[in-house]
């Protein structure tokens, strides 16, 4: 299940495939005193402080062998939030741009739409009455646009949505509206034999499609909310069908038992921006011997991306942000830490 | 999560490691061409014949660079089923020895089970009563020994009654009644740069506390059955709690499920034993362009090890074995292929 269409991110591409490829390459065949490698910054976006120096010592103090908190690479698991996190989730989820769009494209074939709710208020535009459906209405929209459908079928669905739909503030496709700063430290965390693993609330396959391509995580380190499948064999080819009910939902207290599922050892780093990574971040830095990293992108930044926190409606950060403060956590400043967000500044 | 203790399977490590290392290293650091590699035999357990080659021959198609069924490492996927595939399910699946042996050790704290069924039956020794409480007693048994606990908790009471049980036969831990030739075939398929994962029927926390250090597959490339968990914080550490209600049985229809759910993408190769692997079979290599690969491993040697299929109760191979012959699944003949089953043999 590769994805089909190449979309115009070739130069992101190339900066992520050097800086994957080069501290590999040095690591294994040749023999580079550490302070040597130090000298080319691995995060060259983002600037210099206590929030860049807090990672860089992470990774040197779990890296250094014979050191008192030395990690086998084995245990080196790291896990990330997507949405706010990897990349952009204002003013809306990219995925319920997704199913807003998925509406208005199935809406000739369902004339019954325009007086039914939830669709007639996305096909009206009226996110007042979108929101008034609830969590009922926001279900069924799901039901609709994302089962019904066999896996294949869905993530050529999704993988063609993204090569054409564009962010409506900054005109680019949403695969482009990834944090360069992220970027780098994926690629600097697996150069230090670190495994990265999506841990999204985020559909696991609507990220999957695209996920290896533009973060370097493969599909089987995606982990997300599902819903459920069925196994058919449809002119004696095997098929999943997806069901309109919801399987799993990788939220809040959800990540940890989603983590667990699918990695089965606690992760030592934990990257998230929202109260929504509150027991993932719990679950990878509390009670537990060694050094532990969490880390939440705090968004100030309303220049050149969005500011929000505590009164959003997505991505809000309340409780976890008091958290990170309790359990020294390091919060990123995206203003002031952040050289650049997107590969594109 | 690693594994407490050390069970004397030394050797077999050692073979296992050297298996992994050498043609690893062969194939980065050096080039040697592909029939100098092919004269140290990676499968020494193999008896030379049709089934052995026509391992070799699939894995020497897809890995051959420029031809016509070459396969890039990224989607070199293998799925393998643990019981009867892997290690000894007769004359009952070893997790059910270990849910039996738990009842006994839990007994004297619940002196009501001695009029009570299922436990009853299991104190007794009384397997017919035990048969006779069906699925609702096999259930009422999983809650009993199965829930009740963290994740971690349940690691340490495997791991502990793995390190003293042993079968009644061989008179060995469970962990060394693994088949020698599987575990060649495991190794072999890494050095040829796939990924191989376990898809079983069995309980996805009862195999990772030793899936890695028995067969090199690491816990997140573990799939199988699984029972709820709550995530709760207790004197400031986060756990996962055991609760006594299923969450998926990754069994039959239930394995392309859970491998789709884990992975994300189809295995190109898939090993079973027992009509649960048809599903996982079929999806592996039906319908599907580019070299595929299915293997059922047939009990077919009542001295070395067990002779079993169409009739028995666990690991009954029957529809698949029917669709192997259609579908041109390689079939093990233990007996005839096998030159020997244990590294101890």
């Amino acid at each position: 299940m590769k994805p089909i269409v190449c979309l115009p991110v070739i130069d992101r591409r190339a900066v992520l495939s050097s800086l994957v490829a080069l501290p590999l390459l040095s690591a294994s065949l040749r023999s580079i005193p550490a302070a040597a490698q130090a000298q080319s910054d691995p995060l060259p976006s983002w600037n210099d402080g206590a929030t860049k120096s807090s990672i860089l010592d992470f990774v040197e103090r779990v890296t250094t062998r014979g050191g008192p908190l030395f990690v086998s690479p084995d245990q080196r698991i790291a896990t990330f939030d997507n949405d706010g996190t990897l990349w952009v989730e204002q003013p809306m989820y990219v995925q319920l741009a997704f199913a807003l769009d998925r509406v208005k494209a199935m809406a000739p074939m369902h004339p019954e739409w325009k007086d039914k709710q939830p669709f007639a208020a996305v096909l009206d535009g009226d996110l007042k009455a979108l929101a008034a459906s609830g969590e009922k209405g926001l279900v069924e929209l799901v039901a609709v646009t994302h089962a019904g459908m066999t896996t294949a079928e869905f993530e050529k669905i999704v993988t063609d949505w993204l090569s054409t739909a564009r962010d409506q503030r900054f005109k680019r496709p949403y695969t482009e509206l990834v944090y360069q700063p992220m970027l780098e430290l994926l690629a600097y965390l697996r150069a230090n034999g670190f495994k990265t693993f999506i841990a999204s609330g985020g559909g696991i396959e609507f990220m999957r499609p695209w996920t290896e391509r533009i973060y370097g995580v493969p599909p089987e380190q995606v982990i997300g909310s599902s819903i459920k499948t069925r196994f058919e064999i449809k002119d004696g080819a095997p098929t999943l069908f997806r069901l309109p009910d919801i399987n799993f939902i990788n939220d809040k207290t959800g990540k940890p038992i989603g983590i667990n599922e699918h990695i089965g050892r606690r992760p030592i780093a934990a990257f998230g921006n929202s109260d929504g990574d509150l027991e993932m971040l719990q679950w990878t830095t509390l009670g537990a011997s060694g050094a532990r990293f969490g880390l939440i992108v705090h968004h100030t930044d309303a220049e050149r991306e969005y500011a929000y926190d505590r009164q959003s409606h997505f991505g809000r950060l309340d409780v976890a942000l008091d958290a990170a403060a309790v359990n020294r956590w390091t919060v990123v400043d995206m203003k002031k830490d952040w050289k650049r967000i997107f590969a594109f500044d």
